[in-house]
């Protein structure tokens, strides 16, 4: 069975930092506009697949890096949209970007959970399993590289397929995955959901999961050429769209 | 007839100049990010009142302030959307988060048009009448005192209802218009509709056109306990939202 659909472009990895750099650097955005754009993606992805009304409860796992500030920003979104969104941001960077998305979300009373808290099982099961409708994964992005460390990879295992979780959807990279050859010991965690940001990378080829969505509607036609980036159309005004995910 | 609803509530000028502080001090927003979101509510606002069918052609008015910030950012996002946007941006601020939108419209090929260009008319009419199917006006917010200057003053002029322009959509106050008092001469301009950010501003009372919308989904509830915000509720995911102008 093949996912890719025909004209879909993946990026490598370094490819996909560069377009994070031009971005950024010769075409003049800002992280914070990126960020609040690819969140929004995120959050509107997660509301076309997930209903709130059959999935109010949404776990945002918030990395380090700038997939967990897409995190931060997709949970202020989704409570405005009406969800119950809950954060675990085990290792919050101290950075003025960060520091708000913080400050916003807690503005809006959205719970932060600990790793602890969110691993701990007296006996009627984990976080997971008690609390929790659907998980947003943003814990590890295209920068990412090795191995997960303390506390994200019992976060991962807990997440892994044979601990039955709810479904998961991941921004840009399922969490643990290398960015080109995807889950490659096996035993990595297997959305439900993906959604790309900006175009699809690699390892996007070997998601087997119902729902793969692509958001960052901001390419301009310099990087799109570039990077021979052939990609669906994004429907009227929406901030995401479906990759079809076989031909 | 009242064009007021019930509930909605208005800010005078200095409420909305605290607001953006608050929004931007303690409630941890960046200027990026509030932009950001209101630029694209104005997007979607025009894209649900004018579509890019028969309304391809927008020409967006940017001032000096954030209120022209807003516009560039609504200029990107409509362009994406599918329409022919053109901005005339007669006195661009040269301050790294305005560059930067300039850049990100060049880079979409957006064409920008000087005011001496907009309004000169050469038989055929001005570019109003000739190549325009709706206004987007982002000139003056809601800090705006006293009378516009030049070249403004004149731009403003060939947009009064004695000169037949096309539709003006207004960024959170008609340009010309007092925050609080409204059009005191009774010669300013009359747009077609309204887009109020965060909340309507008193002079929207005296807003006669069709279409009211209200963008900037990001209201934390201090802000709007604070103000006795009373608002409609956003649809689903949308970014704005129309507000009933009839009792």
């Amino acid at each position: 069975m093949s996912n890719i659909s025909e004209g879909i472009t993946h990026l490598k990895q370094d490819e996909a930092i560069n377009v994070d750099v031009e971005l950024m650097g010769p075409l003049g955005f800002s992280v914070d506009q990126l960020m609040e754009l690819a969140g929004l993606s995120c959050a509107c992805s997660v509301a076309e697949v997930y209903p709130r009304d059959t999935h109010p409860r949404v776990l945002i796992l918030a990395g380090p890096g700038n997939n967990g500030g897409d995190g931060l920003v997709a949970a202020r979104h989704l409570k405005h949209f009406g969800y119950k969104p809950t954060i675990c941001y085990p290792k919050p960077t101290d950075k003025p970007l960060y520091n708000g998305l913080v400050t916003q979300c807690r503005s809006l009373q959205i719970e932060f959970i600990s790793a602890d808290d969110l691993l701990k099982d007296e006996g009627n099961g984990n976080y997971f399993a008690r609390e929790c409708d659907v998980v947003l994964d943003a814990l590890f992005g295209f920068s990412f590289q090795g191995a997960p460390r303390p506390p994200f990879a019992a976060i991962l295992q807990a997440l892994s397929p044979s601990a039955s979780p709810p479904p998961i959807a991941s921004v840009d990279i399922p969490s643990g995955w290398q960015v080109e050859d995807g889950d490659v010991d096996g035993n990595g965690i297997r959305p439900d959901m993906l959604i790309s940001l900006t175009a699809p990378k690699e390892c996007s080829r070997k998601f087997e999961g119902a729902h793969h969505f692509l958001g960052g509607r901001f390419v301009p036609p310099e990087i799109a050429e570039k990077y021979h980036l052939v990609l669906p159309e994004y429907p009227g005004t929406s901030m995401c769209v479906r990759i079809p995910s076989q031909l």
